[in-house]
């Protein structure tokens, strides 16, 4: 039943660890590789003792330590900079790869060098690379090797930008994104600021004026709506491991009918739920989940409040990744992946 | 392949949403029926907003509605007292049933008057009734109508005890047990001392001089290894919402041969861990999943220090319920239960 | 030395209990009455175990006995209709009042109705009444004996508004204010969406279309400022007990100029810190302290954004209360407050 | 009226931060240096944003920068080995110290290398240091010119065992110690293991077999109480900041007279309460103030638990420290500290 044989390069850092427990659980995909070059050679549940199964047993190997013969697809979750090697190096032994770096996430290397200050090392992939907001790019991601997995904060932004903005509702001049992350955003490095007394009981904003999502975000809109869009977007750390909710506060016409344009968008979506009336989400309905969820309420005769949620873990990095991975192995887009969150 | 239907009585509480989850995800069973009396009449996703999938929109029944004629097992997450009740009912039209409170935990009327207060109403039930601590009872729950789901600081407490307790290399004379749980322990009412705030930053012991747990630890360490045991239990609540920490101050013979005798006993089993060398766990490493991790050190020529974790709402709650169900229906014991944490 | 004789009612919920620390620890006020109606006739250590020194022994008082004749100045914080008839009755017999509830925050009984849905059972204690954003309205506070305490969101949004209201650089039609609040905001009632395990990590925003706070930030930035204006605002809560933080998005002329209006109007504020540079402050930094800390970042030509930090208890309640209670009483503004947070 | 100048050296951690924000609100004490070796030459307040006052404009100093000469008394808040320096050289120019470090708090060098692992490196001043449990040790405070301020640990174990061992009740040869610590007990290393992702949401037993602090139990109960004693100590992290809760599982002969005897020692004293009846305390009672608070509970016929809480940073560190100035130069006991608990 577990035919398909995969690898995870990075595998021990959160989105790499959240990887291994959505494979284990998958009723198609195998895990044959794991790579973590800073704890190459240990055995994986030493590192992680979370893991169960069979998997625990596992090996950690190098980096660049060769893969099995028969690994499809490789999920590459390494920083921004070194991603782009080991992608370009699984293409060339013939895999298919899910990068959830930045790396492969923009249509031109000077977009990438304005948002990350580094020169891309192969621009020609930039051309190949599909980006892998499943729900608008469904086709492309089916028919390509190399899937640039989109960032946590523009998944939670796009999903409900996009169809107003493809619907012409929105004034495009001022979008404001106020988002608000858990800490595994973060990563897992050691540093003093994201040590538990520093961030435990507090919030702060970070990553101004231009935090580098934003280009994604703009650069996304346009692609998928045909609208260029100015985003003003503010991220904001919290005090909790996992969620994200992006609250967009929005100018248009005719905010009345932006509920129904969301629902008819995503009513049979299995991945995005749009909330009855003006409900609006926790990222509690949602921790867990591959999920995104979205409310709105009208606040004025040209504005809107919307606010969508989503695990920034798994709807945004680890789990999108296998649902652009099933599209590209010919598999039931949904497979292996939960949809209720893990509550409370 | 899903086949066999299922019921949930008490579905709006931590257990039994959790029992929804699990449920969901199983490759056999189908939840058939959702019970919860004081939200009766409403769509389950306006009550449960993470509940995604085909059970979100759920209505959900009276506590005494009539089950559906294919329903084969019931699972029970009420209050002990209503409890019984709904359980006695459930038999008499031919479901069997997994009871999660403490009506059935123990074999006569007196223990369960002492440690509930409780004159209980159904005694010739108790004789029948099986306690689903899985790991030590299988046979007995693979065959009998009605299983008595253990409560969740016994089956952190006699995992690792009874193995060592029917080695004979413990004292028994003062068995100190010391708990940490995650609020979730402590169920959804709405009193002022489980508030955010109230918990928040803090941590309490509560429930002496003797919780009720301790007549349910003392009654089935004695029925498994044939020891009678005096246990000193103390439960402390803790800043988070899941797992369960339980630290044993062991006294006895040779424990350096107690690790073994661990390693032993649960070297087969899917569902528990036993830590190599000195290691010790986090319940980080089992929020999620179904698995109690058992780390130990000894610390003097007759002293142990034995650590077990687990996740209150899944081993120590709906996760050994539908372990137990799965052993009653013939099924695969371990079928549709996660085996990693969701971490971090 | 503590000369002068005060009186708390409502001492037993967060915002009366914070009066009580601070004024235990105050130079030159003095506890004489405590009330507490659901609580009265208790010792106050058996229901705050936190009160130390010679407060914890005192006893409850209900809400409607007798002061104490020497008694100059009583804190009501009580819930909004509740408070105006013992602030009414307070002012009767002679006592000054701070009234933390939003009895008195409106200048006129339509626009309290409009956010309340009360009619104001005392309209003409409304021009009495003294709004008290310590500073910005100094002088009126100090010669009134009755002061409305402000909410805290108004607090954390107008500090940072007002100066750059004044200073015409605003472009005032549409004034995004998106706040984050602990949870201690939201009070000590025992609701179940208030509970620990529905909180911890989780965000979710409230209080849409239009919450009650965004008339009191809508009036007093007109009557601070002399502008009219349109205040978009978007409460959070967030699993965290204290603090607040305030992220305002702003368009205007000249945005480059705006740190140095902050700069300048509260160069010799002992509780507003506006931080150098792109320095933006965390909620930690001032969480157990009665200082607003203000940073703000540039953002585009026309745009900035602003943010916001206090402790939604302190200078968002009880420490602006005691603040304004010193100007009524003739002491030094600053005595008894905490400057610096407890930190970590 | 601020008439003694001290100093801190290691004034950027947990427990200098803390010592910073009491002084400033001492009424004698005033901070005339400060050293970080780390962060010489920056303006305090741009690295510890959250200190108000004066104080945030100090620069801070290297480690071995020359004091002023005003200064009296010096608190080190330096790590194990560093400290025995600092504190050497500070006699040396006359001044006091109180070393929040565990180098002097061990009777001998040889208990000390066992505990630490280090040679002692002044072992001439370890009969010279006054170990600084301060109701247990006031005389010899007042007169000494070095403090060796106690652990947090020891400090909530050894308040309430000393009179219970002076008294002669209690079974002496497994004193059961286990404790529950907040995260900032762990100091504030960039550690992955301290990051807030990896403490969230968890709790996990560590420093088994034998914590060092389980040397300074057993030293300080035999030298206050005069009875050889065997600890089993057990710490445990948890996912709060502050606060720490010791559970004694305690043996001995009539335990219903313990209650009475702890009542007794501590009647008089502002800084320990004993709670009433079986009421059990929580860290949250206690956190943010200098208290320490004890319940107790009989649970057999020779047996009870007793539980103890305290702010780790405070009475467990810093506000002991302070405790411990104020006897050595002259001052009120108490002058400066909180009696009441920053709640909630």
């Amino acid at each position: 039943m577990k035919t398909i044989s995969i690898a995870i390069l990075g595998a021990t850092g959160y989105a790499g660890s959240e990887l291994i427990r959505l494979i284990e659980a998958h009723p198609h995909l195998s895990i044959a590789h794991l790579a973590a070059h800073s704890q190459a050679g240990k055995i994986l549940s030493d590192v992680l003792p979370g893991v169960g199964g069979s998997t625990a047993g596992m090996t950690l190997a190098t980096a660049d330590a060769p893969l099995p013969d028969d690994v499809e697809l490789v999920f590459t979750a390494l920083p921004h900079g070194a991603a782009a090697h080991s992608v370009k190096a699984m293409l060339g032994v013939g895999k298919k790869a899910v990068d959830l770096s930045a790396d492969f996430r923009h249509a031109d290397a000077v977009t990438y060098q304005s948002a990350y200050g580094l020169k891309h090392p192969y621009p020609e992939l930039l051309d190949e690379a599909v980006f892998g907001l499943t729900e608008f790019n469904r086709d492309a991601i089916a028919n390509t090797r190399l899937v640039a997995n989109p960032g946590c904060y523009p998944t939670s932004a796009l999903l409900p930008l996009v169809p107003l903005l493809k619907a012409g509702v929105l004034n495009v001049d001022r979008i404001i994104v106020d988002s608000k992350s858990g800490a595994s955003g973060a990563g897992r490095s050691a540093k003093t600021d994201l040590l538990y007394c520093e961030l435990n009981e507090g919030v702060r904003a970070y990553g101004l004026p231009r935090h580098r999502h934003a280009w994604e975000m703009e650069e996304w809109a346009e692609c998928f709506s045909g609208q260029v869009v100015c985003v003003q977007f503010v991220p904001h750390i919290l005090p909790m491991t996992r969620g994200m909710l992006t609250t967009l506060h929005l100018c248009g016409q005719q905010p009345d009918t932006w509920h129904g344009i969301l629902e008819q968008t995503f009513k049979d979506e299995p991945f995005v739920r749009v909330l009855p009336g003006e409900m609006l989400p926790s990222t509690k309905s949602v921790a867990g989940s591959n999920r995104c969820a979205i409310g709105m309420v009208v606040t004025g005769s040209d504005t809107a409040v919307v606010v969508s949620c989503l695990d920034n873990l798994i709807k945004g990095a680890a789990g999108q990744a296998v649902q652009n991975a099933n599209l590209m192995l010919g598999l039931e887009e949904s497979a292996g992946l939960p949809v209720s969150a893990l509550w409370p």
